[in-house]
């Protein structure tokens, strides 16, 4: 499980190293990474260039299948909405965060979205995977951010 | 503001063509059908394929920006929690939307998302527009689906 997470902290650095904020998910099936992707809404100036809804769509494409029942995401930030649903949309089996967050949009809206009786597909969810190290990517980033205003 | 779901409704109708669940969305700034897109998830294989999220792209892509903050969408169904979270995210001031998904996966989660506190933008939502034409399009499909089998 850390491994995986670990992976997506990799794709978190290469968001970092393109300025933008640093979120990484991977998408797993059967003990194997099939898709990685990092968040990219700054630098493609797109909003859905999550990097949970680039990994979808790369797995997806991998698998010329929009269904991914039988597989895991691993995000080192708790997603927001959008991601949420996009999760449960393509009906992924189990999803796997680092930080959580607290101080962003998302405030637990996430867990309230993907538990919501009226969506016809379940995916369990389980917080706080290398907690520590997917936080501190994050508020680094914004502290260094401030700093230069 | 018919005018414009009437244009999303022709979108609806592209999809119907490929066999697609028929369902358009068109962009509109100061006036003008900045994107327009129908749900191509069957035929494209990708979860996240849905017209909002096309369109949305679409509309980031011309503009050059992920904020879509003038912007109001029309859509021909009430959108899902992923499109819901994507029109929040991207920052859009308002969305119309044709006929309401009573029986789908999404039974006024819309809603809930888009009124949500905890979200940092608030999208103002108004339903029931060209309601009739754009709960038939989808009936009819889906008694054709029915009967096929």
């Amino acid at each position: 499980m850390e491994k995986f997470m670990f992976a997506a902290l990799k794709e978190a650095q290469k968001a970092l190293a393109k300025d933008e904020v640093p979120i990484g998910a991977v998408i797993v099936i059967d003990g194997k990474i099939i898709a990685r992707a990092h968040n990219q809404r700054q630098s493609k100036k797109i909003a859905t260039h999550h990097a949970e809804i680039l990994a979808i769509e790369k797995a997806c494409k991998k698998l010329h299948d929009w269904r991914l029942e039988n597989a895991e995401i691993f995000v080192t930030l708790e997603p927001c909405p959008m991601c949420a649903g996009a999760i449960a949309n393509a009906r992924i089996k189990k999803l796997y965060f680092g930080a959580f967050d607290k101080t962003g949009t998302n405030k637990n809206l996430l867990v309230d979205i993907l538990s919501d009786n009226r969506l016809n597909h379940k995916t369990e969810v389980q917080g706080g995977i290398l907690e520590a190290p997917c936080a501190e990517i994050l508020t680094t980033f914004f502290k260094n951010k401030r700093n230069k205003k």
